[in-house]
């Protein structure tokens, strides 16, 4: 039996941590199931034993693995009888890259469109500790820092430009076929869909095509997930 | 024989072309050895052959290839008893985004210090070409676009963060040993160094280190190009 603790909101089924989607899309990619945990900010005291208070957390038997990085190096070594993650040879460390852009491009590009709708969806228990340690972060209310959110979004599908023309050459980052570097960069864009309606994509950019094919994946895992339509 | 047509300068021997650096580290690093035939703008009838009008442009034997990155392929498809430059496995489709990030975010950040030198070093017959399509680009003069150019200094480092971050975690992007991946990125710091002192990195940025490690690389290859030091 697995356990994959995830980030939900007041429903426990609204997944939307973009850390546990890279983990969520991995484990199907690998073919192995886990059980939701549903699991709030505040509940530090449920993953404890991960060493470490984020998720997602993975409990694979008596194992407690902590960092989405961390767990997908682990299920490509556990499983490597599966199909690859990395697509093989020096795919690991090329993915890293992918990472390190998502973590510092790309979300922190698509926060500034829909941190407030995040506030909005988390349980009640969560909203203080997020709106005091993301208004320290921004220096400002959540409210104003997404209040002229529009002004962004040239400058923000102007940043996208290397994986749009990326995604415009193949059909996923992996190639034909997606690999782990496809799972690190759509876990952004299906975090701000489970919480969001606003249009980070134009509907004719080649990224959004890509974003369709990978919420078809898995006999439409992540589309059938509770959020918005895209 | 083969021969490589690379851009120069007034000197012959001051090659600075970003895409032509991709390509000399790409042979290199299958063992390849190529003649240098330095090239200026305007010599388009030298490479008709190739049936365009840039640089770098491959002749192995009776073969003409343009584009750093369908060389790249060519090299990795023609010689693959050789050491594979993208890594095996899935490592072709995932080095283009490295490609296209390049192209679009580090290349483009760089020409902001480096413009007015590049113009410098050029054959006396290529400037009047390079002002008129470079001004006409970026709607100044040479010497207006580069003027301030020190108060884009830290956002240019800024954007390097997921280089920076991901070089801090491994010793080259390809993992232990350098892949085309390297090379791409790599061709942009070695385009600057070859025409300008402008110190685009910090000292202790692990992004310094790693280019020492490339300049080291093939008995120092690239560290012996006429440039300047970093």
């Amino acid at each position: 039996m697995r356990d994959l603790y995830e980030l939900a909101g007041t429903e426990p089924d609204r997944l939307f941590s973009p850390y546990c989607w890279r983990t969520r899309m991995a484990l199907a990619h690998k073919g192995l199931s886990a059980r939701t945990i549903p699991w709030r900010f505040t509940e530090k005291d449920a993953i404890a034993k991960s060493g470490q208070g984020l998720v997602p957390v993975l409990v694979d038997g008596d194992r407690w693995i902590a960092d989405s990085w961390a767990i997908a190096e682990y299920l490509e070594d556990a499983y490597s009888d599966r199909p690859p993650l990395f697509g093989g040879g020096a795919g690991r460390a090329l993915s890293r890259f992918y990472n390190n852009w998502t973590n510092a491009v790309l979300q922190p590009g698509l926060i500034r469109f829909a941190l407030l709708d995040v506030h909005r969806h988390l349980h009640e228990k969560d909203k203080a500790y997020f709106r005091q340690s993301r208004e320290q972060r921004f220096g400002q209310t959540l409210e104003a820092f997404v209040a002229d959110r529009d002004r962004y979004l040239d400058l923000f599908r102007q940043s996208l430009a290397p994986l749009r023309s990326t995604l415009q050459a193949q059909r996923f980052l992996g190639g034909e076929t997606p690999l782990y570097a496809d799972y690190i960069v759509f876990g952004a864009f299906q975090w701000v869909r489970c919480i969001s309606d606003y249009g980070v994509l134009a509907e004719d950019d080649p990224i959004a095509a890509w974003r369709g094919r990978m919420l078809d994946l898995f006999d439409g895992m992540a589309g059938k997930a509770k959020g918005y339509p895209v």
